[in-house]
């Protein structure tokens, strides 16, 4: 009786509940420090303290009636969206104004209110493999068809030359995630040019326009002192949606935005269709406590020295033990050849050693796995002689 | 280029901003406290102290990582699933467990979340005129159609008779929300039964499944020690939207639940599809925060008799003025007789005298105009012989 879309869905995920599960009978039989999970991107670095003592600043000083209030535009508090435009003008030399933010349930939410404000039955919305996977459901939500780049496996970056070559007139928008769950790749100034000259170029020829989504949860996770560019400064019609779950380990609590610039098509319109879409979405607003809050904490960033170590703890141990995989220049994950194709198979053998990694056909790329290492640092020197001892069972 | 059903919603929404910012035209112009605005159901008496006290002792005491962190289930904290339904067979003896609960980002991110998991497209909605018109956008968002059942203006029970006829085998749910937006009727017990037997008669007679959902966020918004009936005890295919919006005075937090009981039919599959609409409609899950802050505050109430001064003082002063309208008995709306059959010339009347009010064509209820009194006292004291003025017109 359920509606038929959410059928195969309800299957899909009855696949993620039984791998949670046999995570915790995993931890039940062996004991939680016995299993090394690296299935779930889920921060293990705890919200700065600063965040904290904002939230009981805000909760001891605000009149409670406008604090946990509607807001009176459903895209947030006029001062939080401010707030935000002046701290990305100051850190991207952009041009933004708060009519520009949508304050968001995080990047999920954000995401599902601008496909919602843009999408209309058959339109197409491009994305580079690996991505995401969860774009198919939003993008589905919308009665939009997902257009799948093959993955450049040597590099990570986006494949340009199938990229146009499948850009069409129904092309309505495409979705790009740097630095990328789940590669950890950071698409490159120049890989951000000549995708911005292929979307003018399409653009003119189609004579329609194509919104570029750049989903940037893991904005602030980037190592190395890599630069991650800003988006709108390279093509007009880019929209983008933020999260505060990573930066600031609060990915519970449901607090992004979305960035519609002036200098996208209809900007106006698109930015009041956003406003709409997330009261008729029933987001209504942003949670109002952390819109306060992530005003208060815009300077703050999460401790990712942590995740850096796990980095290479994790890069390093498993290149010495065989195992093939770009390194990672942000978020926290990395992504590893299968040494077999099937690697459904690899992460079922896996689990023989406690290790629990997930399919890389879950993001569009068979044949690689993904491991979150935010995990405790002593899960991964733990894991490493299991890791040892499944790179025997391949060679 | 933003979406076509967009187009007409982003045009709607302007009317509603034009109404906004014509009220701060008037205040900037006459004084905020000249100006009588009963246009917004946002709560005006402040959450209970519990609240705060609560937020911050569970800030102070709880690991961040967790407290933060998402949620191993998309339905929410397994303590606080439980905790709800407890609460809820120990007020109502019901049954529920943890796995009927889905907590959820207020009531309209519960109907989303299970209109979604119900209807496919073509699928008839019913709702009882007068209806909080965002029904319409939630239906729409799915592809649903909705069907209205005229008002019944002398009682405004629903109109059982002209239901009985509209129902069909295209109709999936029925929604009611009592005690009522933007009537304050409380449906009676009798009305409920009858309800539940044209359902039960409808279904076998169809061989379908027709879910009633039961919108509740004024649940504990009712005077004069009148009892609202819970629909799950008079039919199966109940599910039940709540929202702490108005109990704790916390709209803008964006805390609520759905109750999936077992009787209900798929209800293992409907419990799951909701657990999966939750996810990828990008509410990912309700803030965690707020959840555990209702979790702890299930036996907490909103001053009530606030709410019941303003509706004594300003349905008494309407009657006496000449007003025809229905004595509310739940939540905080008036729904008022317009003296004249276009009642949106009756509001534009009203701005003359600084009155703000929200035409009944909004509820599919024309002729009528609701009146929040979720304001200050004061403001209902100074407004009426603002209204006697206005009634002055009219005779």
């Amino acid at each position: 009786m359920i509606s038929k879309k959410m059928e195969n869905m309800v299957a899909n995920s009855s696949a993620i509940r039984a791998m949670f599960e046999e995570g915790n009978r995993l931890a039940a039989k062996y004991g939680a420090e016995n299993v090394f999970d690296f299935s779930l991107g889920n921060p293990n670095v705890p919200a700065p303290e600063a965040v904290k003592k904002a939230m009981i600043e805000i909760l001891s000083e605000e009149d409670p009636i406008v604090l946990h209030g509607y807001t009176n535009s459903n895209a947030g508090y006029e001062d939080v969206r401010q707030a935000v435009a002046d701290s990305l003008n100051e850190r991207f030399g952009t041009n933004f104004a708060s009519r520009n933010i949508t304050m968001t349930v995080g990047a999920a939410g954000g995401l599902n209110v601008i496909l919602k404000s843009l999408l209309n039955p058959g339109d197409e919305v491009v994305v580079f493999a690996p991505y995401f996977g969860e774009y198919r459901s939003y993008a589905d939500n919308y009665d939009g068809v997902i257009v799948e780049i093959s993955p450049d496996t040597e590099t990570f970056q986006p494949k340009l030359d199938e990229f146009e070559k499948k850009l069409s007139p129904k092309t309505k928008a495409v979705i790009v995630n740097t630095p990328n769950n789940p590669t950890g790749v950071v698409y490159s100034e120049e890989t951000i040019q000549k995708l911005a000259t292929i979307l003018e170029k399409k653009q003119k020829e189609f004579g329609t326009e194509i919104y570029l989504i750049s989903d940037e949860p893991y904005r602030e996770l980037a190592y190395d002192g890599v630069e991650v560019p800003y988006l709108t400064k390279y093509y007009a019609n880019t929209v983008v949606g933020y999260s505060f779950s990573k930066s600031l380990s609060l990915p519970g609590e449901r607090i992004g935005y979305l960035v519609i610039p002036d200098e996208v098509a209809d900007s106006e319109k698109l930015n009041a269709a956003a406003n709409v879409a997330t009261r008729i979405l029933g987001f209504v607003n942003a949670p109002t406590l952390q819109q306060k809050v992530v005003k208060a904490c815009l300077n703050e960033k999460t401790d990712i020295s942590y995740y850096d170590r796990n980095r290479e703890t994790l890069y390093n141990g498993l290149k010495e033990l065989g195992f093939e995989c770009i390194k990672p220049e942000g978020a926290f994950y990395l992504f590893v050849k299968s040494p077999v194709a099937d690697e459904k198979e690899f992460c079922n053998t896996a689990k023989k050693y406690n290790i629990l990694i997930v399919p890389g056909s879950s993001f569009g790329c068979p044949g690689y796995v993904r491991m979150a290492y935010c995990v405790a640092y002593e899960t991964i020197v733990n894991a490493l002689p299991k890791f040892a001892e499944l790179a025997r069972e391949y060679r």
